[in-house]
């Protein structure tokens, strides 16, 4: 079955925040016309789309990755361990180079926040900018796919109960998810270690202690300890046990959960940290849906992106 | 013209113990019948592989990947350096990834031996494993493209005799040579440093000085000494030049050889060392074959195994 | 519209000077063709090509990329830290291996002067080399792109009056260029620090003071301060503002250009060294256009090789 391509088309994606109700849902939509079969129809025979991942990554670079290569797209991968960066050349320079030699969209995930300003204000830069993580800033494309794998499985916003639970404060994808969640209707819970949490948050819900919550949302979306960004602040001062115990969605704590509520979480999970080993791959876990989702969802941008140059 | 595709259908790949003489006979010929330019009709538009290295490799990391796009398979690297991996995810929950991708078969090279087993038995793991080398385990694929130069050049195995020399205790492909040469039928000497053979290879074959060896056999089958491997067992106590005269192929020891005798190795060769340097690229050797045929072989191996999931 | 490939066949890409100036115009018209739409129409429908960079790159190796890619090849990308270069495997095995699998042409970059004399000299390589830079000998690529981008400005050679400054002993770019403009008709001076230059370059033009030539010429060739090849020879004794000011385009000098004269940098750009940073995207300014350029004239020696072979 052959679908048109859809209306939407965006210049470039940077954050949530700047789609609007209709392009949220419109992608959406589309993304799971493309998990049930649909092919996109490009304007062009041949697209070169390259990703720059400055930062380790498997499931948002291969996810692209592969989201690229079912929509037919040329893909040129960066390695910027053997590229010029190594003799100083800046991101700026980096992506002029692209431009220059014709790549239509990147996909960059650098740990320099808002790392785009420079780079969609220059006249000389042609691409489109597809965020895939500004440091501890934005993580459009995960939000869009948390969003999906939430309207799959429950076909509504308005008034779901979820839970945002650990490293808030770290995790780009808490702030895109909370923000947007909140915009489409749904009713936003927060928990975890108080340090990792911060009053700006409630403006978008309410902190609750996990044992309080846990029997009450429909989803629990559980974030990353992210051991790599904590550098910067000091070593994490929990064993993987004490977290487990206290922040942790233990087998115990699972059990509180509604019947119909589900597991999420961006991956890669510490297992036996922020969830039980036995939870991940379990009955109410969405967590192999999320990354499968995500393929589908990055098509539905890159499509939304390439129809914004035509 | 175009073949249709032979009935070897195969789950995985993860030794050749598992694989029933029809079903060696039946790659190789598939083999054959690509390297005399069939093509393949696999089931469906677009099939994903990803090649997963996680040992230094050339040829047979390159030889995947030319099979792959021979094929028309669409293919993922992935580079475990710029990976989550360097978060601390482990290789289960990497091929889980894959798999919830959309990854329909994974070539995995890995230095833990048998690191297969909890990946075939995963219930949410839907990618066929391909074996690309396990520690000092097997390497299948190395072991039937060199049946496969065995067969090209003698059309049977029953009799051949076949000797191995070298590091056997550390080559995979030494171990899964001698298992299936055996069982089709062929005579397997040994050869080299006693301290890198084991009592337990007298079931497949005897133990011979070189220099009575030599003459008598069809197949001189040259081990790499694996400098990377024997960190673990200390120093090898050899200079690359005692080595050679001791235990490599010299020009004096080559021209004991039969002439209708070849010279194989599966690569890299320390050259002067397993062989004098003017051998490798000789009148008998079949070391360039063996890595042209290896393309040909992983092309059927990778058409069995997508053949599996139909 | 479709156009049938030119005339122009190569063994292989070494230096410029082995190509006759009818060769040269010919990779220059063909590449000005695909710039404009044409297509290619190669012998065979499948064609494996392999991009070796043992430097840092990111230009010149993403270039022959996308140039690759426009012309539907196959393209194996070989990472020499975690390939067999690693247990000790020379050159001239990797690229044996890359021909005994069916690689039709690698691009090499390599930090050895002349390191592809022994390659061309095997009778055992089927691949045609195309040099995508050796150590400071040769970089031909990038010579042909940037005839072109002059070609493009101009529409003529002779006695145009062109300039290369800076680093010129270092500078493989600098040597290809004035040997191939001179023969074609153009004048050639040099500036930039005396340390850099060499009486050698004598024959092709004369060393200028920066502010006798700057008003004079129709291209201001602005060469790298290539900072990773000095610490062969002891630490730059600049300061990046000192050469800027001594040496550089600052925008002063700048404006003492013809109107119509063009400038040029192979880049990556040391912004305020070479060059004033808003010059670079200025409106003389041709670098963004030689990037760009560089993707069609790969093409065309790609296509040149790849009709040699048939």
């Amino acid at each position: 079955m052959i679908i048109q391509s859809q209306e939407i088309s965006l210049k470039h994606l940077l954050t949530v925040e700047s789609l609007t109700d209709e392009e949220v849902m419109g992608l959406i939509r589309r993304a799971a016309q493309f998990k049930n079969g649909a092919r996109s129809i490009l304007n062009k025979p041949q697209y070169f789309v390259a990703n720059l991942f400055f930062e380790n990554s498997t499931r948002t670079h291969k996810s692209f990755e592969v989201a690229e290569k079912k929509l037919g797209l040329e893909v040129i991968e960066f390695d910027a361990s053997t590229s010029s960066v190594q003799k100083g050349e800046t991101l700026y320079d980096t992506i002029l180079t692209m431009s220059a030699l014709g790549v239509d969209a990147v996909v960059i995930r650098h740990s320099a926040e808002n790392y785009y300003h420079e780079l969609v204000e220059s006249k000389s830069i042609q691409c489109s900018i597809i965020n895939g993580g500004d440091g501890s800033g934005q993580h459009p494309s995960q939000c869009l796919l948390d969003l999906m794998t939430i309207y799959e499985e429950f076909g509504y916003f308005d008034g779901l109960k979820v839970a945002i639970v650990g490293d808030i404060t770290h995790s780009r994808v808490a702030k895109s998810n909370m923000q947007l969640l909140k915009r489409l209707g749904a009713q936003i819970y927060f928990s975890g270690p108080k340090e990792w949490y911060d009053s700006a948050f409630e403006v978008y819900g309410h902190y609750l202690p996990l044992d309080e919550l846990v029997s009450k949302v429909d989803v629990m979306m559980m974030l990353r300890v992210q051991h790599e960004r904590h550098h910067e602040v000091g070593k994490t001062n929990f064993s993987k046990e004490e977290y487990h115990q206290t922040y942790g969605l233990t087998e115990q704590r699972a059990k509180q959960m509604k019947p119909s509520a589900i597991i999420m979480h961006p991956a890669p999970v510490n297992r036996d940290v922020e969830l039980a080993d036995s939870l991940v791959e379990g009955m109410q876990s969405r967590i192999v849906q999320q990354m499968t989702n995500g393929v589908y969802m990055r098509m539905a941008i890159l499509e939304a992106v390439l129809n914004g140059k035509a």
